[in-house]
């Protein structure tokens, strides 16, 4: 059995009717459908359909509260902090983004965190959303299980710890850096196992520090920091930002999600907005990141290097393609789908 | 010969001497002076004495304006953008940070960008101005040489980029990044050069690829950066957000300064202020990174390490003991500052 293909529209409708049926009220179910959906869409396959059973898992156990009151428990003009109430980390996040917008619209910046969040896919998804409004997004949350331990250290207290920045261009794709802090994401390794691949080496090391390839022993190491002990600081800071100041989670106070489905994870986020137009004007600005891009990419090329890509442009060209052609899930993927599927009462996945 | 040590006074004051005889008026060379001597203080050798003669040929040679004026050229309540008027980036950068505190007390953030600015030392310095008044610092620059290639290409077209942060803690030392967006900064390799040293590997590569390691043959070759392709998109988000988005140098307009002496850098930077009171109680937020700094700290080591470091830690210590002990210079390095005395009619350093 090898991988078929999903329509867009068919996977955001079948991951509301799953987020639906586990109880989510219809309106939160659709942002969350849409959301993962969009998540696969621009190919981040750690963050899309993969997730639907282990979010469901969750919320099964009982570790979601489906009828959050989200709410603003700090704020000044700039800024907000926001309590999750332990609701799914989408609909936080989505809220967090809407009121970094308006604050920035207001002061020229924005910033609005969260504590007792959830995970919320793929960090580029929200460092987007102001992008709509001429603005540049910046996202940091604290990852949702410690494989990461501080440089020299075997004692895993850092997760991955993702930062997301995205830019409006003008006729080009924006750039949209979504970077773990470790040199792959666990979603990348738990993508690995359903697609029976190997990591490559550097991606993790064992408790020996030697390279640990298969991504089913992922358990016995840990995760690389890009740049050795650079990438530690980063995460640490990442997380310091996302966690520690909201009052979230940070070090051994880190639920490890794959483990435990039960326990409030208090996750912390952060989204900023940064209003382009307050720094002059608009057009200018995005005529600018045109011709740095076209720079970049007319770059001379190493042998063998056939394009030179900016951030974000091949999840833009994904997209693209995945909204023409649909999106390709693998076999072993929609099987577990299908199951749920069957099980739920809901309408199967249907291939192109 | 080998290293002398100096006391911070000393070199404050020698430095202050330096850019006063240089033409800066005595408050502007004050504040130059101060700056150059903490960053040497603090173990950045590559932004401290030896940047002295560098800055004297620029500004000799017509490229720094000696009588700037720093102003607002927008602004909302969160955030500003100066031009530097071509003046000293110290002087712009310590206008920045000031002003970005003021927007984050009112605002709980502020961000301040530049251009028309010039090299500012290293990106800790401004980062942590914000913790005296226990907020949280953010810097980030345009370097002013091009080092480094978009990912897969050869022509040097973004520069080191730098990002540092700054997080207050209590009773242990604050937790401070500061990263150049390569594996070394340049100011690094340049300090190899003075030191008579050879790079590691993994600092530089040349054209077809193979590592550098003589850092007199630095022109050959670029840096890499951390990561790879994540530190090539870091370095690009890094410039777009305080370059591009200010208006100032990216891409094939920035200034190699290091070739360059008489041409406008157009140097862009930014500081961001975040006001940790704004997000709840200070002391327990102190308290809480006092407890993840400590869990760190206390993690299991890989065999052969003695001891796991926070980042900043180091700097940190490097200042306790430099402050105490003096401050080692290179002989080759005194012997140029004491050529300088010479020929400017100051009083050299005295070596303690």
């Amino acid at each position: 059995m090898t991988e078929s293909r999903v329509a867009f529209s068919q996977l955001k409708l079948f991951v509301t009717a799953a987020m639906a049926h586990l109880g989510l009220p219809a309106a939160d179910a659709q942002v969350v459908g849409r959301l993962m959906a969009e998540a696969e869409l621009q190919g981040s396959d750690g963050h899309g359909a993969i997730r639907v059973l282990p979010y469901a898992r969750r919320i099964r156990a009982g570790g979601i509260n489906l009828h959050p009151d989200i709410k603003v428990i700090q704020e000044r003009a700039g800024m907000a902090l926001l309590d999750g109430d332990n609701g799914m980390g989408h609909l936080v996040m989505a809220r967090a983004a809407q009121m970094a917008i308006e604050k920035a619209r207001q002061c020229g910046i924005g910033w609005v965190g969260s504590r007792l969040s959830n995970h919320a896919g793929p960090a580029s998804l929200y460092a987007c959303m102001p992008m709509a409004h001429d603005m540049i997004g910046l996202y940091f949350a604290v990852g949702n299980a410690n494989h990461l331990p501080p440089w020299g250290g075997l004692d895993m207290l850092l997760s991955t710890n993702p930062i997301a920045v995205a830019v409006p261009a003008g006729d080009e794709a924006p750039v949209v850096l979504d970077m773990a802090t470790t040199v792959a994401a666990y979603g990348k390794v738990k993508a690995k196992v359903q697609r029976g691949e190997t990591m490559p080496v550097g991606w993790m090391i064992d408790r020996l520090g030697q390279p640990l390839t298969d991504p089913k022993r992922a358990e016995e190491g840990f995760l690389m920091p890009i740049g050795g002990y650079k990438g530690y600081g980063l995460s640490l800071i990442v997380g310091l930002l996302a966690g520690t100041l909201n009052g979230a989670a940070m070090g051994s106070e880190v639920i490890d999600f794959n483990r435990d489905q039960a326990s409030i994870t208090n996750t912390g986020q952060a989204v900023m907005a940064i209003d382009v137009s307050a720094f002059g004007d608009v057009p200018a600005f995005k005529a600018r990141v045109d011709q740095l891009v076209r720079e970049l990419r007319a770059s001379e090329r190493m042998p063998g290097v056939e394009r030179i890509w900016l951030p974000g442009e091949q999840s833009h060209e994904r997209r693209i393609a995945n909204l023409r052609d649909g999106i390709a899930l693998p076999a072993a993927l929609r099987k577990q789908l299908d199951e749920f599927a069957a099980e739920a009462g809901i309408p199967a996945l249907q291939a192109l």
